[in-house]
């Protein structure tokens, strides 16, 4: 297997993106990281798109093909281009097959890209639900709010979590958010912003959810021994790790813990051959509030049931132990999600070349990602250090 | 890189499988194609799913974890499980993803499936539309039988083709068909039958079309160094090869030449060492009759033009020089299009084992597959060998 190494990486401004079509998006951030990568088209081998519902979001199937028809690769170049889609984590998964298409050697430069178009519907929820077990969930009224909250609700009860605990989950993200000219949200906000924000399904108020939004991510990859040919500052992949679970919530042995996650999480650092005291900081998918704490937890950073004070006591901001979520998370940054997966990839390269800016880690020199689909049916988990 | 063979094949009886779900679909191909693999759930590293349109026809994203949770490698296991998409080359892209896999080193024994269950609604043609340019080429109206009916215009005037010798084509697909059990159309047909049969978008008419199908297909591959602990007869990736093209049929330089399909064989034929003579079947995408033609001309197998010719005087036919489809083909072994690109293969491991019943070409020791997506945006095709 070869090494492999992230070269560039470019991002649009997450938000509601009303003036930018879907393969506008795409363009966008395409542009920015071919520059970031020093990488002409003619130097493509391959193109992997994660996107979730773009045939609901957007009434387009292939988007594979159409992101690299609008980049400039579709035509005369005929790069082979492919979407994969696992729910949220589906751009945690098409960089997955782009570093296994470099490792294989099958390809040598390859991009891989996260899209999602939410905003052009009405019934995201129901579109969102599609992530669930249709049949035996969705149908049965349960939306991803109601799954969260049952979480929320059991990991309450176990564990004596406390709800400004979870809220500053929130605070906490949107400090960061605040810190990222890319998020959706640059604003601060206080505990009581978000217990006093409308119930959504209890105990989750409209501040423990992420937004829907509207963006795109778009990372390059290449063998490490060519990485320097395109950049000065290639940032290595230590572990590529993916693990299932049900997919189904009511299937699982214990709702607060997310198997897939402990798996993953396990195979990444054995890969990495690293301990948890290793990493410098994490991005997790904090779909909801309570998801972050279960993250740090299942990944091995804090024992189970900790991580609601470890939060209280500012170890996940900037300048604790272990900054979580600088980007601002899905909860500031937004959460188009396709996209989320690569942009946590994006932070990550961001922090390791010590470009964070106002929102930049200290001495950062290894960093972790992990992305869920669903309620933890599919987790995807990358390590990364500056080469 | 690592060589790869294929150690197992599963199919459902494709079809209005009104009785059966999605998620029955692909449980029933994966027990056979496990069964037929002598593979048990512990053993499997990895799964990978070729869907095109799951999120519309039946509601339900994610359909990766889905599937590996159906067929029991969800649960404990942790199975990592991967949803590829590229319209009707999802079936082929899924299993290139599981060729990767196992070329990387990354996993030892991977699962690719195939499946989509299209007949629970009524907009069909809609959702197949989202293999298309949905905002230049369906938001004006354009269908896929009206898109490959412009390539057929095109053909027939620049070459001569006759209406018989397209006819001749699903009438061959059907004798075909009439010998595979798990075909969608088991009966024979005449030319008169596609003559006489009602107009869809001239000059393609009912039996020039692929159905509208249910079905799944599935796969098990392995590394060659391990395939014997499996199988006495496993097949040989001999070349696993994907070109994309523009989106839009109208962005091409010739409606009659797939460009994709070009640069796909030829990356083929290159990774196999093969020549064109070499090839003792191929299973095409024939989505319409006219697809077949071009692509026994785009992957170099006659000149250009000659297609309906060499149709006609039967060396398509099994028997003939080149049997084309002896699965019978989209048009009479059934279209389900995420299932199409898994079931060319399985018919390949048919006849590559001897197992092909009335329909073997004898003494088959080499077979190719082209599977499209849209009209060309993406091609994928794969040479095997019995081992």
């Amino acid at each position: 297997m070869r090494e492999v190494a992230v070269i560039g990486a470019g991002m649009t401004k997450f938000g509601e993106r009303w003036d930018t079509s879907f393969r506008d998006l795409c363009t966008e951030a395409g542009i920015a990281a071919l520059e970031d990568a020093n990488v002409a088209g003619e130097q493509i081998d391959a193109l992997f798109v994660g996107s979730m519902s773009a045939g609901r979001f957007v009434g387009q199937e292939h988007v594979g093909a159409l992101v690299a028809d609008y980049v400039g690769l579709g035509g005369d170049l005929h790069v082979p281009a492919t979407r994969v889609e696992a729910a949220c984590a589906s751009g945690g998964l098409a960089f997955r097959q782009a570093v296994a298409a470099v490792s294989s050697g099958m390809s040598d430069v390859v991009i891989a890209a996260g899209v999602e178009k939410m905003t052009d519907v009405g019934d995201s929820t129901d579109v969102l639900a599609g992530a669930a077990d249709r049949e035996w969930e969705s149908f049965a009224g349960a939306t991803f709010p109601g799954l969260y909250a049952m979480i929320a609700c059991d990991y309450m009860h176990k564990y004596g979590l406390t709800r400004e605990q979870l809220a500053q989950v929130a605070v906490k993200n949107h400090f960061h958010g605040a810190r990222n000219p890319f998020a959706h949200f640059q604003n601060e906000i206080t505990q009581s912003t978000v217990m006093n924000s409308t119930l959504v399904a209890s105990p989750l108020r409209l501040f423990d959810c992420s937004p829907v939004s509207d963006g795109a991510a778009v990372v390059v990859v290449c063998p490490l021994e060519k990485a320097r040919e395109f950049t000065d500052t290639p940032i290595k992949v230590l572990a590529s790790a993916q693990a299932g679970d049900t997919i189904a919530l009511h299937d699982r042995p214990d709702f607060s813990t997310m198997g897939a996650t402990v798996a993953a999480g396990n195979s990444a650092f054995r890969q990495a051959k690293l301990e948890r005291k290793d990493i410098d900081f994490v991005e997790v998918h904090d779909c909801f509030t309570i998801a972050e704490l279960c993250a740090i937890e299942d990944l091995g950073f804090v024992p189970k049931g900790t991580a609601g004070k470890f939060t209280e006591q500012g170890e996940t901001q900037l300048g604790g132990k272990l900054p979580v979520n600088t980007s601002g998370g899905l909860k500031a940054c937004g959460h188009p999600v396709g996209a989320t997966g690569i942009k946590q990839i994006w932070e990550v390269v961001q922090q390791l070349r010590g470009e964070g800016g106002k929102r930049q880690v200290e001495g950062a020199e290894i960093g972790m990602t992990q992305n869920v689909g669903g309620t933890g049916a599919t987790v995807v988990s990358h390590i990364f250090r500056r080469a």
